[in-house]
């Protein structure tokens, strides 16, 4: 696997889930709410987060991030047999908007934008969901873009939602990079063709085995950084 | 919810994996392989199994079901720090051509027979792996018809997978029956017309929140031939 990226990338897309927001930011909180399952709801939620982009991807039954992330969370609640009342609902969603952001993604950001490097987020989130989850962690201004497969109404990793990040910021394939924690994500992107950074969140994770390789494997945004001298 | 199913049906597709065929009923000898894992690497083996359908189908590289069912194995083991040898890896590919039938499923297959239904499975497995399974069960001989995802090149929930039943079997979208015990597949059939029956085979069990409910819920093969009078 190759450690340094080619030297003519021109802008960076970034997931946001998982890979600038912590989505297990949430756990503490879940935990108080339901002593003893608080890991398990915040795992199985996600999960079927997930889950559900893809089923409803492959029906072609596209319904917004924000719709899906209500959906995984009822029928996570329902699996664990917990008790959602309306308030804590809306608590846990509205969380969604107020997540944190992993410790190295601001210093990482400003790293990177030094360098003269163009800054995007490219995230099956909906646009409400993403520009309110950006402005609570004050990484709006990093970016000249912020992007959506809200308008497409496919999620990834469907290789037009990639395709859309190289129209809208107006660079070729070959000049953008794509930055993933999730390693489908990664396989999804170097499908198309785009270099690939995996940010390995968890030690010893192992890479989604999908046919296509990240092009470098990172621990963080400040490693990404490094790597553009 | 409805609980008796329209007159006009002329034919069953049943689903393969978890609904005629137990993909559990090797946790066992995963346990004994891997003492104090063999749920985690069953569970998780399966999970991957069906995220890498659903994550290839999306990026439009298919590769089939045997192919993925390995990947999967080969991630979970590397997930759960388990060491696979080659000969272990042969065994558990190996236990999935000759994987137990739930106990409800010969005779409700003699069952429906006995009412002039046609049966036929609708299934997501590579051929090869479809046609060692259902002869090792012997109920090779109760279907008319045994169609895989893989002539598609594509996993269900495509709508394509679900029309092909109905070309197939020559019979109308109303004049078809789709059985699974995976929530998800039914809320895809159901997405396509089909009438549906969800096989129900966790107590509890909720429903996949993806838009489309089953027509009839049931427990078992029996009380679906109980539904057909």
């Amino acid at each position: 696997m190759a450690t340094t990226p080619p030297g003519n990338i021109k802008a960076l897309a970034f997931d946001a889930y998982g890979t600038l927001f912590d989505v297990f930011s949430i756990t503490a909180r879940c935990e108080q709410l339901f002593p003893g399952s608080g890991a398990a709801l915040t795992q199985l939620w996600r999960a079927k987060q997930l889950q559900y982009s893809l089923l409803r991807s492959l029906m072609g039954r596209y319904e917004d991030f924000w719709q899906l992330t209500e959906d995984a969370l009822l029928y996570a609640s329902e699996s664990l047999k917990l008790e959602l009342t309306a308030a804590t609902q809306q608590e846990l969603m509205d969380a969604y908007l107020n997540l944190a952001v992993f410790p190295d993604v601001r210093p990482g950001l400003v790293a990177l934008k030094t360098r003269g490097l163009r800054l995007a987020i490219l995230s099956n989130g909906a646009p409400n969901m993403l520009d309110a989850a950006v402005k609570h962690a004050g990484i709006d201004t990093a970016f000249d873009a912020i992007m959506s497969a809200d308008e497409l109404n496919i999620f990834k990793p469907s290789p037009q939602v990639y395709g859309l990040a190289c129209t809208r910021l107006r660079v070729s394939t070959g000049e953008l990079g794509f930055v993933s924690s999730n390693s489908w994500d990664v396989s999804g992107a170097a499908s198309t063709g785009l270099t690939t950074f995996w940010v390995q969140r968890s030690a010893g994770e192992p890479a989604d085995r999908l046919g296509f390789s990240a092009t470098c494997v990172i621990t963080s945004l400040d490693d990404l950084a490094g790597l553009f001298g």
